[in-house]
């Protein structure tokens, strides 16, 4: 039976987001633009079709190795604006502050969000200031509105993959959401994990430029690969198989993995994307990412098919298949 | 002293928020367009000109007389984008869920947000829902960021008072403050004061079409009246000068704001803008207003003069005069 209350799980990313999201969101404010789903939202009566995106970040801790709060609220957005084929230009800013926080702490966020967008080449146009009493937030929550201007006539879609497309992942899997993890619990010995933050504008934009058809691109942040595979399977109503083998992941976060009990398959990412194109297009697209910093270990790990719509099928490493569901909750709560 | 630490004053809207936005977000952040600091920015070169303006809600209580934090979330943002001379379109809606709140609040929240997009006729394009653990945060926060197309060619803007302008207020002062401060010390005697929460698009469409020349548009919300006009009135280097007899306030909100001690003048509204033209359009201005539902207690309350510029000047019902100053930090914390 639903609960009555909103749990923690409706914030993983997971299948308990999507009823949430579908049972009340949806139900109310449903149209055409927003039922789409996609990661941002394509608006095309405004002149030049413009790619929006919003995201708070709640993370905790606020800062960690490989990045912080601030970092991850420009990456986050800026990716989800690109992953619409859209190079991002403008960001808005609010900020929900609790009563005590140290200065100190707001102006190295803030430090990192204008670094940030200066990498990324995006400006933060407007902004926003609330201050709750002490014990109504934990310490700072920011929420970042990208807007950018489509790359390409036909952006990819997570609706767009098509029967024989290859998968591509960017570079390892599940950094992001270990090292926050192993933060929180103050697992020092972890020392050889960080956060993958990191803006991806750079790379999709010479993947659009150099494959004439990106079917989708994602970014497997919250509820990981696993999920958002999962996500393209339903939107597209296509089969997805990908080799365990094939995905990179790196040692330390096999092991900090195997230790911890979690999967790094459903761990956050904030600097990778997924990109799913014709054959033809693979190791074309593959050269492009590997060429780019944030892209050097990029990897084929699967293709999409017509057989079992819906669902992402997995080989192990001995040969063996099994479904890959969708993240149930919550794995890893609140990671970005 | 400076403190080294966030005060509750800094998220009031007066003084305290406008070191805390100099001394870190635009020192970090500053850039032509943001350092404006108008109620929404404005882009020139994604086609058509477009006014985008972010907000965070925070209310508590969510709910409470004349609207909720859902009814503000669109209506606070739909009326900062009219503020810039903008018809809003898109609004972008993003939620922090407190854990265990009950499903039934959040999808009150939701209808009254999907009823007030209706009424503005705008739309909800993307959005995103953290949920952060008991006591992480207290029941929902909301990010709203709208964008709209411009209507003039020519923006009003918090800049443009000019000597000899007409101050005028489309209707009376201080409802929403006093109410969301009656319904949060449980002041049930005060029955008769209701939020004024309303979107004011229509109206501000209608005064643009109607008057050839708007030189400042502004909503009066956190700090108040006597905080906006100041805002301006540095801003535009101008002097500002009212007259207390003929600033619209309810009968209900003088007995309220004498008994708790607040000034009508410095509590907020979220209904309700202040419109700075020529003297020649002022009648125009003020009829176009009376004949809006939202506008109906319009007022002309003042005028714009090169005396005393960056002050603004009450003159009292017994014809003294005083300097009516900036908030300094928190009459009325958290609301809107």
């Amino acid at each position: 039976m639903a609960s009555a209350y909103v749990l923690l799980d409706a914030g993983s990313g997971g299948l308990a987001s999507q009823r949430l999201i579908s049972s009340c969101f949806q139900k109310h404010f449903g149209n055409p633009i927003l039922d789409v789903l996609d990661d941002a939202a394509l608006l095309n009566d405004l002149g030049p079709s413009l790619a929006v995106s919003t995201d708070s970040y709640t993370v905790t801790p606020l800062f960690f190795p490989g990045g912080s709060i601030g970092t991850l609220a420009i990456h986050g957005t800026v990716n989800d604006v690109s992953m619409l084929g859209a190079a991002p230009k403008y960001l808005t800013a609010s900020f929900i502050l609790e009563e005590g926080l140290p200065l100190s702490d707001l102006e190295l966020v803030v430090s990192d969000m204008a670094k940030a967008c200066r990498e990324a080449s995006v400006l933060i146009v407007t902004g926003d200031t609330k201050v709750v009493p002490k014990g109504g937030c934990d310490k700072i929550f920011i929420n970042t509105t990208g807007i950018g201007t489509l790359l390409v006539d036909n952006p990819p879609s997570g609706h767009k993959a098509q029967d024989g497309d290859v998968i591509l992942v960017s570079g390892a899997m599940g950094d992001h959401g270990l090292t926050v993890m192993a933060s929180r619990e103050d697992l020092s010995f972890m020392s050889d994990v960080r956060s993958d933050s990191a803006p991806l504008n750079g790379l999709v934009s010479k993947l659009l430029t150099g494959c004439a058809s990106v079917h989708v691109l994602r970014d497997p942040t919250r509820g990981g690969l696993a999920t958002t595979l999962n996500e393209i399977a339903l939107q597209s109503n296509v089969g997805i198989e990908i080799e365990e083998k094939l995905v990179p992941v790196h040692e330390s976060v096999l092991s900090g993995c195997s230790f911890m009990g979690l999967d790094p398959l459903y761990l956050a990412n904030e600097g990778k994307c997924i990109c799913i194109l014709p054959e033809h297009l693979a190791k074309t697209a593959l050269d492009i990412m590997r060429s780019d910093l944030v892209g050097q270990e990029a990897a084929i790990i699967g293709r999409v098919t017509l057989n079992h719509p819906g669902k992402v099928i997995l080989t192990t490493p001995i040969g063996g298949t099994r479904i890959l569901g969708m993240l149930e909750g919550a794995q890893l709560p609140r990671i970005c």
